[in-house]
């Protein structure tokens, strides 16, 4: 299985945190990054020592060792040809054009092939001011309820990043197990059928009807190529039981 | 614009946290829920105090009151139709079918039309048990990088949540600035022109070649009906300024 690609244009992202308050979110937006394959991170303006104190974050210690402090949203975003600012805020309330993650993670992508975007995403408490989004041309939104609307940031810029790399058209995975052939599925049927015979449930009188509806309740298990074979050497088994059984002068 | 919809079937999924150690990481995961419109969660064998700590998280206490506690995986799961685990194994490791998110989530929300689904995650350290796995009927990856695979369990829920929700034919939101008409465009290009030769960057006797090069430059603009009007008037206010400064005697 192929480890998931990291396009080259994935090397034209930044991600920019503004006034992150709790190390934990900039631990865990580092963390993201490096799952999903992107390494670019400015933070402008952390909180007193959350900057330092994240640098411990699991897996993503070189990703926030490389990370460039700003002292402004416009410092972050200068050498960017896209910016956009994530909002938890609907569109009356906004003077700029909004646009759902699904659509505008297409936006972004398309842009990334020529040229540098930054992603932006506010403080834990009130997200991008209006000033931080002035800077931006265009805003982003999670599809969350309108009654919970605002993500954790870690969660977050997770999501946002999750959309950047999905593949609708990446094949899928090809499950190891085959099923099993009609013949081996066969044999199961009729070692079952005899099982049922030797334990009584079928009797010799028993209609055609009720054999071909053991033969269907067996095709419904979608048995596998593997599987089958261990069922029946179980089902071999329990019918050489059977039939000692039946015949305990045999033992 | 509408709120996220909660469809009805959304009330048959089940995520269930197998013995999760930090209460920080209980809290996001019943925020992402509450997110994306998702209220049922089972706990099995939360560490210590983790649960009791992690219902103050920031708008999720509701769903973290309504938590059931489970015994085992397989009490958790009794009752749904479809098991899905998670992991950040790849097929080489593992004896389950497996799906990409992209396509799991998918094969999930199908299910979700007639029956209850159980989603499973594992604690932080080590994941899902051979024995918890045992209850699935195959098992979600998150399309994560070969080099770090693993992703923090309040990040892997929302992001598999966020799949669930994920709506491609949702209308793209309608950008609520149109754009300037021509007409509008033009007594821009004007106006400026005017204040162009005012300033004398552009003299009587330029060529109408350079008069074409600003006229193109503005329609480059992609201005909007609401801008064109500020514009119009912040030029026209230079422009008068320019003109009043040539005849100071004027003023």
């Amino acid at each position: 299985m192929p480890s998931l690609p990291v396009p080259a244009e994935f090397d034209r992202l930044w991600v920019v945190l503004v006034a992150t308050r709790n190390p934990l979110n900039l631990g865990a937006a580092a963390r993201a990054m490096s799952n999903f394959g992107f390494s670019n991170l400015r933070v402008v303006n952390p909180y007193g020592a959350a900057f330092r104190e994240a640098r411990s974050a699991v897996g993503a210690a070189e990703l926030l060792a490389h990370a460039e402090e700003c002292k402004s949203v416009a410092e972050a975003v200068a050498d960017c040809a896209l910016v956009v600012g994530t909002t938890a805020a609907r569109q009356r309330e906004l003077q700029h054009p909004l646009r759902r993650l699904e659509h505008g993670a297409r936006v972004i992508r398309k842009q990334l092939g020529s040229g540098r975007v930054a992603l932006i995403f506010g403080s834990e408490k009130r997200g991008l001011s209006n000033e931080d989004l002035s800077h931006c041309h265009w805003l982003l939104r999670i599809p969350t309820r309108e009654e919970h609307l605002s993500m954790n940031l870690g969660q977050a810029v997770a999501v946002c990043l999750y959309e950047l790399v999905r593949d609708t058209k990446a094949e899928p995975e090809r499950e190891k197990l085959q099923p099993g052939t009609a013949g081996e599925v066969e044999r199961i049927t009729a070692t079952l059928l005899d099982a049922l015979r030797a334990s009584g449930y079928l009797n010799p009188g028993s209609a055609a009807s009720a054999e071909e509806k053991v033969r269907r309740l067996v095709r419904r298990l979608n048995l596998r190529a593997g599987d089958s074979e261990v069922w029946l050497g179980m089902l071999r088994q329990i019918l050489w039981k059977l039939r000692s059984k039946r015949h305990p002068e045999a033992d």
